[in-house]
């Protein structure tokens, strides 16, 4: 399946804190750059997320701003 | 100003490519992964984005997706 | 791939409308609802999409709202 | 009230999860789809939702991502 | 039609600029703040935007990021 | 750091409510409008909120709907 969000990025999860309804899971990407993401527990279930597992950060295009010093 | 958004990943600016209301901005990141960017044409003036300038791509966590093979 | 977006619905692309980065792509689903979705041109683009084509309109569970009369 | 949202889809609710401060919402659409939505407890309340009962799942057409296989 | 979303804010239509697919909106809001949405067009012709006219500007929680100096 | 987002609105704190994962946060801006939030909690901790403690509320246009009567 391919999808249209322009902002796919492979990755390791790191870190996953479940809550009573939602999940925070850390994805370590190369160079070390880690990417925050809040999904459903049902998701972190149905994707079987693990520590270490590959994984890919999607993000459509129109929810990325930019900062400048 | 810090930000509640937990992703803040530093970059530079690669392409900005301008339609009517909205441009397309590309982010290079360290280690050679491109982010794409929707933004108004106002904030692509008001930053003063230029082709090689030192940014950050800005991601609520809330909108960040895993996906897994 | 799998996706941790909750809402993943199959339909078939009814009608592409291009303007200078972002198209509107109407989606019609299973009962005749039509679902409308903004994504950007070279999205249109790289997924191949055409009138009548098999595809699934894809919604993060945060991003739906519910409204009552 | 008449909404910009290009996506008003009538529905009744088919299950309430709630959480500590969100709650995760289930809503089943003519033909039998079912959207996920997260949405605050405060908004559970006040729009008094319960099961079986007739809502609007409501989503911002730049909010709709694209997907083929 | 009452919505979940938690912020409806009630101003006036300050100004919009049409693009090909999508329309810049300035609203204002009591206190003289302007608050910027972007729309598609053919939601500023289903709502008949006007210059002037009594609106509210929709936004999610969960799309309200907070900064601090 | 200037962000791309267009809708900066300088506030007061006026309540946190912590959850699991997220935090509600309420701020009230200037002619009494109340603005909430939707962050994690790490944000909270990380931008130290207080109660009437001076924020600002950040929202990018695309997440801004209008409603008319």
């Amino acid at each position: 399946m391919k999808i249209s969000a322009r902002n796919v990025i492979k990755g390791k999860v790191k870190k996953i804190a479940k809550g009573a309804v939602n999940s925070e899971v850390v994805i370590e990407i190369p160079g070390g750059t880690e990417i925050v993401s809040i999904i459903t527990n049902t998701s972190v279930e149905s994707l079987n997320l693990k520590d270490g597992m590959q994984v890919y950060a999607v993000v459509k295009a129109s929810n990325v701003m930019i900062a400048a010093d």
